[in-house]
C-alpha cells in the first residue's frame, strides 16, 4: 500500500492525527523534497523534528529520484506499507498525480491523507476562494526567455471581477546549464521567487502588451510562508508591495479581483 | 484569544496536531453546525468522540447562535482561549470572515489552524486544481423560485477550457414558512442536495436557455463524502452519473473542462 501523506504548510505539527497514524504504521517513509522542501526540509532541523516525531528515518526524494526511482519506490509498496510525504495537500499546488498513475497500473493501493494547502489557505486574507478565476504560475524570467502567458489568463479573471493566485516560481535542484552540456550533473543554487521580482515581471509584461489588465496602482495580496508561525500577508497596490521585504520563502501572490463588503473588511486588517 | 480551528474532513482523527494542542489549551470550545455538521456533528456518536479525543465539553453552535450570539462567544475570547470548531478550513468552502472581523473589532486576537477543504480535497481526482474557474453554488429549485446565474458562470469556464466545481445546496435549520409568518420558530428538515438532483437541475437550465453550454453527454465526476473513509468518486457523462446512488451527504460535482493527458489517465481509474 502506497500512503500519500499531506503534512500542511507550517510545521512538523500540522500533520493530521490521521497522518501521524499512517506514518507509523509504515516500514519505510519517503518525504518529496523538490518543491516544498523549504519549510520542512532544507534546515536539518527540520528534517530531524519529523524523524523524531514519526520514530523512524525518512529517506527524502528529490525529483530526479521520484523520476527515475518512482517503480523501486512502488515496487516497495507491493509488499510493505509506504509513506510518501508531500508539503501541504497531495493534490493542491504541485500534483503527484503522476505517481499515483504509475502505482495503480502497478496494482499498487494508493490511499490519500488530505491536508491544507496553499490553493486552500489562501482564503484566510478574506477575499472568497470561490470568487477566483484561473491560478496562474509566474516563471523566472531569462534573458532570452520571458514567457508572459499568464498575462491572459489574468486578463481574463480580471475582465470577471475575479481574483488571480500567482504561484511563483521554485528552482531546486535545476541542472546548471554547462552540466548539461557535459552530461555531468551539477545543480543550480535553489532560488524561489520573491512577491518584489513577481510585481516587477508582472509590470514589465503589463508595460510591453498594454492592454491595461492592471496598473501599478492594482490592488493585490502578497502572502510569505503562509501557514507558518512567522507568516506575513500584506494587502496594497503593486506599487506599495514591490517594496516591501516579505522575508524568507516561499512567497506568492493575489491579484484582488472586483470584492464584496465582508472581503473588503477582512482586507482592511492586512492593509501596508 | 480566539482560534479558529479547521477540522478537516473526515473524522476527529483528522484535526492536526496543531489544532489539537490548541483546543487542549482552550478554556470553551465551540463547534459550527450550521454547514457541515453531518460529517462530525449529526450523529450523536461523532460529538462524543470529538470531546472524548479532546478531554472536554463541546458546544454546539448553530447559525442562529454564531449569528446572534457572536458577541458574547467573542467577550469571553478577551479573557480565555476560545477555539470555534470547523469542518473543513476556516476559510474554505465556508467562510467565517465575519466572526474574523468582529472578533479583531473588540481587539480579540484570532489565530487560525489551517486543514484540508473541499476546494483542495477535490484534486484527488487527478484534475489539476489550477485548471478549475470560478466556483459555482447550485441552489435547491422550489416552485416558484429557480434561478440560474451559475450558467452563465459555468459557460464562461468551459468557453476558457476550466473546470468547475460546482458546490451542492445544504439547508439545515431553514425557518418553516408557517413559522416566519407566525413569529414562532420552527425548522425544516435538514436537506442536503444530492449530485442526481444538481444534474436534473442544470440540465433543466440548459433545456431554458438552450445556449449549448453542457449536455447529458458533458463529463463529469461526482463526490460523495469526499476525504470521508467511505467517500465515492466517479468520472461519467452527466446522463450516466445522473442514474447513480451516491449514498450519504454531502455531495458536490465537478464540470470537466478541457483536460490534459496527466488528468486523463487519472480520470480514467474514476470512470463509470
Amino acid at each position: 500500500m502506497l500512503y500519500i501523506v499531506g503534512l500542511g504548510l507550517g510545521d512538523e505539527r500540522d500533520i493530521t492525527l490521521k497522518g501521524l497514524d499512517t506514518v507509523k504504521k509504515c516500514q519505510k517513509v519517503y518525504m518529496e523534497a523538490y518543491t516544498s522542501l523549504l519549510s520542512f526540509g532544507l534546515s536539518a532541523n527540520g528534517l530531524s523534528n519529523l524523524e523524531n516525531l514519526y520514530g523512524k528515518p525518512i529517506t527524502l526524494a528529490d525529483r530526479e529520484m521520484v523520476e527515475e526511482k518512482a517503480d523501486d519506490i512502488l515496487r516497495e509498496a507491493v509488499q510493505h506499507n509506504v509513506a510518501f510525504l508531500v508539503v501541504g495537500d497531495p493534490f493542491g499546488a504541485t500534483t503527484h498525480s503522476d505517481l499515483v498513475v504509475r502505482a495503480k497500473k502497478l496494482g499498487v493501493e494508493v490511499e490519500v491523507v488530505h491536508n491544507a494547502s496553499v490553493m486552500n489557505a489562501i482564503g484566510i486574507c478574506g477575499l472568497q476562494l470561490y470568487h477566483y478565476g484561473e491560478t496562474v504560475s509566474i516563471p523566472f524570467f531569462t534573458e532570452t526567455w520571458r514567457p508572459d502567458s499568464f498575462y491572459e489568463k489574468i486578463k481574463q479573471n480580471r475582465s470577471l471581477g475575479l481574483h488571480t493566485l500567482c504561484l511563483l516560481d521554485i528552482r531546486v535542484k535545476e541542472p546548471t546549464l554547462e552540466s548539461l552540456c557535459r552530461g555531468k550533473k551539477q545543480y543550480e543554487p535553489p532560488r524561489y521567487m520573491t512577491i518584489n521580482t513577481a510585481i516587477e515581471q508582472l509590470l514589465e509584461v503589463e508595460q510591453n502588451r498594454a492592454e491595461s489588465v492592471y496598473t501599478e496602482e492594482t490592488e493585490c495580496v502578497g502572502f510569505a510562508r503562509l501557514g507558518c508561525g512567522d507568516q506575513k500577508i500584506v494587502a496594497g497596490t503593486m506599487r506599495q508591495l514591490k517594496n516591501i521585504d516579505f522575508g524568507a520563502p516561499l512567497h506568492c501572490l493575489v491579484i484582488v479581483g472586483q470584492t464584496h463588503p465582508v472581503e473588503e473588511e477582512m482586507l482592511e486588517f492586512y492593509k501596508v
